[in-house]
């Protein structure tokens, strides 16, 4: 389904010898001079092949001929003339809305959402549904995923859309194949969910893919987010569970296998006990300690996080004092991937939002403190604008990033 | 000094609204091509024109003009001929390395070292000297690392070499204007080395910059060390501290301001005591430990651990356990970075190197035992086949990454 344009004619990139090569867009003049006419467009929301020839030095031959193919392509649409001083009526292009749609789930224990957007970005579908991730087998899970994504394919399909690809974030450990390398919230251990989805989706045309959720949170908070464009950031995923999604020098990261961001591992001592961040700052641990119902994996906890902060705001002390010591646990931790990575920001995504005015005051303190760079570095913590709905939003923005790079999809039918 | 090739017409690129370029490279396509071809001569070591153009894909016209300019500005050039089955005899050609030269220094507690590099990489000059880095003062190591620079620029000048750069390794952290904020073992805190040294040097012609020993070690590990052109590896220092320097998805990672890789102020919790990675893994907690001398930071670091050396090579039991204690602790702090970054290989540098048949066993059960993934996500540890050489390498070879990216230099007179 994505194919890349033809080549220029510029081969392969040699990566023999020990020169690794810096720059690694040779390979395809025409696919990165297309993914650069559609990414000024973006920036400029309307504008004319003439604007595109001005803004971008290429001539106004090339301009016309990728612009012609982008418009093939359905990514680029002809939107409306203004005239201007002399001549003709100038001919304005924008993103091409109406025909392609790219659907992001995301699978949790205590929810689904779906979300679906189109070639700008904009959401066309957003849909929260409860699901009993921990309380389900896996067969289960996929079955309530293919479930929900087959509604949305045939509601785009209704509107004449394309899907562009099926992606699903998972809290848990995602290798480069998809495949669920452990999830110990909802209990999968080498689980490969894609194949398993594709196969519930009867093999579709178009991918579908898995990455870890706090991966596609970075994704789409740097995308979408209050910080979009921010070059070196840390995002939190906030749910039953603690992950975090890098983002260094403008591109999410990895890993050799797919596995960075661990976040949740790591061994802090706080408060003079040792042991992984997750255990002392996960939303999870939270509800352990202060829920006053027996059912914390269920289907409940934004319930039960909205009286937590009902609580705290009434001054209940022990619930002020937990919600501090999160705090100062997600600082120990912040510390050490601030040590390391030296970001400009530090995201903290889902429940952490509700809680921050309590959460975040603390871990500033240890951060200060811990941190080797004066000031932290500089660094700042904020709160996720984007919310609950960023790890499938990122699901659903990243083939966009792709298309942003010069990968272009094919209608059916040309 | 440093100058880009001039643009082919493509103008620069938007930051504006919420996408982010994604390729960085639009901004001057000969500039890219130059550096192309330059890297596909490096890659072949000796190759014609006509190879050029069958490898690349541009034209041969493109291919000649490129190759003009690139020996013109004594980056290439032809050395010989040869004679294929049919028509004239083909000129090959080779990177010069007869021209420009650049230099890297580092400055230590115990040592400074001096490398300069022709353009493929050759040490023309590798120079180590004792210098006492802890008790001087800033001034004085200053005037002792111009003087060790004024030598080689005087024996470059004298070979007819002009020179590209000089560059400083220092064991601290380094803003991204070369301002070292702090070097505790060599007692510096906002010190602004670059301007002093350029001062020092007369406001040469060449760039005069300085980063981290740690960053720069990476740098030559990732260029010419045994695992030469690995994607995500982490390099740690072992001189008389400990650092960092990362390379994720190929690249040398800084942070937001310059102060990433902080690996020494990691805390960690090993044999029941929690503390800074630095404080019980460092050479100089080792020294502080085992050695029978009250001097343990000045210029006799290299016989101390010949000593240790010795001692655990005869199974003195206090010897041998101290190491593994040092390797234990360094696998807690190595645990935490792959947690976060799951690199393919974490190198040993400096004087680990000598010790890492006592040290590596301990520190690989830690990581076992600590990281998240299974098989601690397939990391490898292993020594620097660079030596101490490392840092002053990195140093002197970074602006052949520059180079190699389109960074072309320009001969003095052209």
């Amino acid at each position: 389904m994505r194919i890349a344009a033809k080549s220029a004619g510029v081969g392969d990139e040699p990566r023999s010898g020990n020169v690794r090569a810096k720059r690694a867009d040779f390979t395809d003049v025409r696919a990165n001079n297309l993914g650069y006419v559609l990414r000024q467009v973006r920036a400029e929301v309307r504008c004319s092949r003439a604007d595109l020839a001005a803004k971008t030095g290429l001539n106004k031959a090339t301009v016309s001929s990728l612009v012609a193919e982008l418009i093939e392509r359905r990514v680029l649409r002809e939107s409306g003339s203004v005239i201007g001083n002399i001549g003709r009526p100038a001919v304005l292009l924008s993103v091409d809305t109406g025909y392609f749609a790219s659907l992001g789930v995301e699978v949790n224990v205590d929810y689904m959402t779906l979300v679906a957007v189109d070639l700008a970005g904009n959401r066309l579908l957003s849909w929260r549904r409860a699901h009993d991730g921990s309380g389900s087998t896996p067969g289960k899970s996929v079955s309530a995923l293919a479930g929900l994504a087959k509604r949305a394919v045939d509601k785009m399909d209704s509107e004449g859309r394309q899907i562009l690809g099926l992606a699903v974030a998972v809290p848990g450990m995602v290798d480069t194949d998809g495949v669920v390398q452990r999830a110990p919230m909802l209990g999968w251990t080498d689980f490969d969910l894609t194949a398993r989805l594709q196969s519930a989706m009867r093999d579709p045309k178009y991918a579908v893919t898995a990455d870890n959720d706090a991966n596609l949170g970075a994704v789409a908070e740097q995308r979408f987010g209050a910080w979009a464009g921010i070059a070196d950031m840390i995002y939190l995923t906030g749910e039953i569970g603690l992950g975090s999604g890098l983002i260094v020098d403008g591109e999410l990261r990895r890993g050799a296998t797919g596995f960075a961001g661990e976040f949740g591992n790591l061994r802090v001592e706080v408060d003079g006990r040792v042991g992984r961040v997750e255990d002392f700052a996960s939303i999870h641990t939270l509800l352990s300690e202060l829920s006053e119902s027996d059912r914390i994996a269920g289907t409940e906890v934004e319930a039960e996080v909205e009286d937590i902060v009902t609580r705290a705001r009434a001054g209940e002390s022990d619930v002020v004092e937990a919600l501090a010591r999160i705090g100062r646990a997600l600082g120990a931790g912040i510390a050490v991937a601030v040590d390391l990575l030296n970001p400009e920001a530090v995201v903290l995504g889902g429940h952490y939002q509700a809680l921050s005015q309590w959460i975040v005051p603390a871990a500033e303190s240890e951060l200060a403190e811990r941190v080797h760079a004066s000031g932290a570095g500089g660094v700042k913590l904020v709160v996720s604008t984007l919310g609950h709905e960023a790890p499938a939003l990122g699901a659903a923005t990243g083939i966009l990033n792709d298309i942003d790079a010069g990968l272009m999809p094919t209608p059916l039918g040309t």
